[in-house]
C-alpha cells in the first residue's frame, strides 16, 4: 500500500517535462524551449515552456502546472459521478500535470497532444487523468498504427482493459460535434482513474509516468519518418485549414481549456495549444480522391488502427 | 396597433441582405457575393452570401436565415427573464435575421459585425434583438467617434434611452473575459426588445431596419477613409493576432454561434464569421508607446467615444 503525496507527484511531473523538452529540442535541432515560471492567483503555479520557429516545430508548448484553489462550481454541480459526491465549493483542490501540444511546420508531420494529470481534494478524494491523441494533417495508415501500438504497449503492461476502453474514450472525447468529424486519429483518453482491486496509487502513477515517457520516442519517430518530406503550397493550405479545426475543438469542447478559463488560469499557458497560423475558408471541399479527401474520410470514430 | 407577421419580417430581412451585399460589392469593386440557399434540418432555411478575396474584403458574409424548430432546452431553462417563462421545449420557435461579419484585407480597415433578428414562439411571445460592433485592428479615435455617432443617430430617432443603454450592453457583451479586454470598440447590443408603452411592434421593426440600412453607409465610409492606406508586414502580423482574439470571442462567448451549434445550424454559415487567416503567438506584447500598444490600451469598457 503506497501513500505517495501530491508533492512527490508534482516533482515527477516536473522531471517528465524536462525530459520531454530535452528530447524535442534534440529532434528539432534548431530552436530551444523558453521556460517561464508563473504563480497562480489562488495558489501554486507552473512552468510554461514554449518552443517557436524551430526547424521542425513551428509552435509547441510543454507545460507543467500545480495549482490549488476552491473546487470550482462546475465540477461540483455538473458531475454526478460518485467520486465527487458530497464535495462543495468550500472544498479545496490541488491539480498538477503536464500538458503538451506540438504544431509542426511540415504538413506531413502530425500535430500531437498529451496531458497527464493528478487531481486531489481536501476530502481525501483523488484521481489521475490523461490522454494522448494524434492529429495528422494527412493520415498515413502505418504511422497511425505505430502510434496506437505504442499506446497499447504501455496500457497492456498495467491492464488489458485500458487500451480498448481508453481508445474508445478518446474517439468520443476528441470529436468535433458540429463538424461531425474526429479531431484526428484519436489515441487514448481517461479520467477519474483511482485505486481499485487491481491497481493501487503507485501503480497508477507508474502507468501515467510510463505513458508520459513514451511520448518523446513515439513522436520523434513520427518526426523522423516525415519531416524531410517535401510539401506544396496546397499541402500548407490544407494544414492551415486542419489547424482551424484544431482551434475549433480547443475553444469549443476541450475540458482542459474550459477548466483553465473558468478557474482564472494563466491564459497564455492555456492557449499555447493554438497554432501560430490557422485558416478558415468558406465551405472548402477537397477534390474527390485527393489525399485531403482520403484524410477527411478517415476522421471517424471506431476505426481499429492496429 | 400593428400586427406584422413573421413572413413579412422575413421578407424585409431578405431585402436588407440584398441591399447590403450590393453596397459592399460596389465598395469592394472586385469580388462579388456568392449566394447559397440552404434548408434547415427542422424547418426553414437561409441564404448565405459570401465574398472572398476581394480588393477590400478578404472574407465576409452577409447571411439571411429564417429557421424554426422546438425551443432549445438552454433557452427554456437558463433564462429567468419573464418573457420566456412558461415556455417548454414542447414549444416551437421561429427565428429570422441577418448576420454580417466582414474581415478586410487592409489592417487599417476595421472588422465589422452586425446582427438583426426577430424571434417568436408559438405561445405568442416575440422579440427583436441585434447589434453592431466594430473591431479595429488599429483604433483611430475619429473613426470610432463617427461609428458611434452613426449608431446614436439611429437610436435617438426611436428612444433617447436606446443608445446609452445598448452601448453599455455592447461593452459588456463583446468582452473577452479570459483576456480582460473588449473585442473592439463596441457599438450597440440589445435583446428581447418587445412592445411597450412607447413603441409598438411596427416601430420596433422600423428601428431594426433603420439600423440595418445604416450599416452599409457607415462601413463604406470607414472603408473610404482607410482602404488606401499602406501597411507593413508588422501591421499585417498584428491584424492576424487581433483576428485570433476575434476567433476566441466567437468560439468561446458568442451566443449566436452557440445557438447555431446547439440547434444543429448550418455550420458553414455560422462559422463564416471566422477570418481567412488568424494567428496566435505566445505571450505577444507590443512595444511600449507603439500604435499596437495604444490600441490595446483602448480595448476597455465604458469609453465615451462620442
Amino acid at each position: 500500500m503506497s501513500n505517495i503525496s501530491k508533492e512527490e507527484i508534482s516533482v515527477k511531473f516536473q522531471e517528465l517535462q524536462k525530459s520531454i523538452c530535452a528530447a524535442l529540442e534534440k529532434a528539432d535541432g534548431k530552436s530551444r524551449f523558453n521556460y517561464e515560471k508563473w504563480e497562480h492567483l489562488h495558489g501554486g503555479g507552473g512552468i510554461t515552456s514554449i518552443i517557436q520557429q524551430g526547424a521542425i516545430i513551428e509552435k509547441g508548448g510543454v507545460n507543467y502546472s500545480g495549482v490549488s484553489g476552491n473546487v470550482p462550481k462546475f465540477l461540483v454541480s455538473e458531475e454526478e459521478h460518485s467520486i465527487t459526491k458530497g464535495a462543495t465549493s468550500e472544498n479545496t483542490f490541488y491539480a498538477t500535470g503536464v500538458s503538451i501540444v506540438i504544431h509542426p511546420d511540415n504538413p506531413w508531420v502530425p500535430i500531437i497532444h498529451m496531458n497527464v494529470r493528478y487531481f486531489e481534494m481536501n476530502n481525501g478524494v483523488w484521481w489521475f487523468g490523461g490522454g494522448i491523441d494524434l492529429t495528422p494533417h494527412y493520415i498515413i495508415d502505418e504511422d497511425v498504427k505505430f502510434f496506437h501500438q505504442s499506446l497499447k504497449t504501455v496500457c497492456d503492461k498495467y491492464s488489458l482493459d485500458f487500451y480498448p476502453k481508453y481508445k474508445k474514450w478518446a474517439d468520443d472525447y476528441f470529436f468535433i460535434n458540429h463538424r461531425n468529424e474526429t479531431r484526428g486519429v484519436g489515441g487514448i483518453f481517461f479520467d477519474r482513474l483511482t485505486e481499485n482491486n487491481e491497481l493501487d496509487k503507485m501503480q497508477l502513477l507508474n502507468f501515467i509516468l510510463d505513458l508520459g515517457y513514451s511520448f518523446a520516442p513515439t513522436y520523434t519517430e513520427l518526426i523522423k519518418r516525415n519531416a524531410e518530406k517535401r510539401f506544396t503550397a496546397e499541402n500548407k493550405n490544407w494544414q492551415l485549414l486542419r489547424r482551424g479545426r484544431y482551434v475549433e475543438f480547443n475553444l469549443v469542447y476541450d475540458k482542459g481549456t474550459q477548466f483553465g478559463l473558468q478557474t482564472n488560469g494563466r491564459i497564455e499557458s492555456i492557449l499555447m495549444s493554438l497554432p501560430q497560423h490557422a485558416s478558415w475558408q468558406y465551405d472548402y471541399k477537397p477534390m474527390e480522391m485527393s489525399e485531403e479527401a482520403n484524410t477527411l474520410m478517415k476522421l471517424k470514430k471506431e476505426i481499429d488502427w492496429i
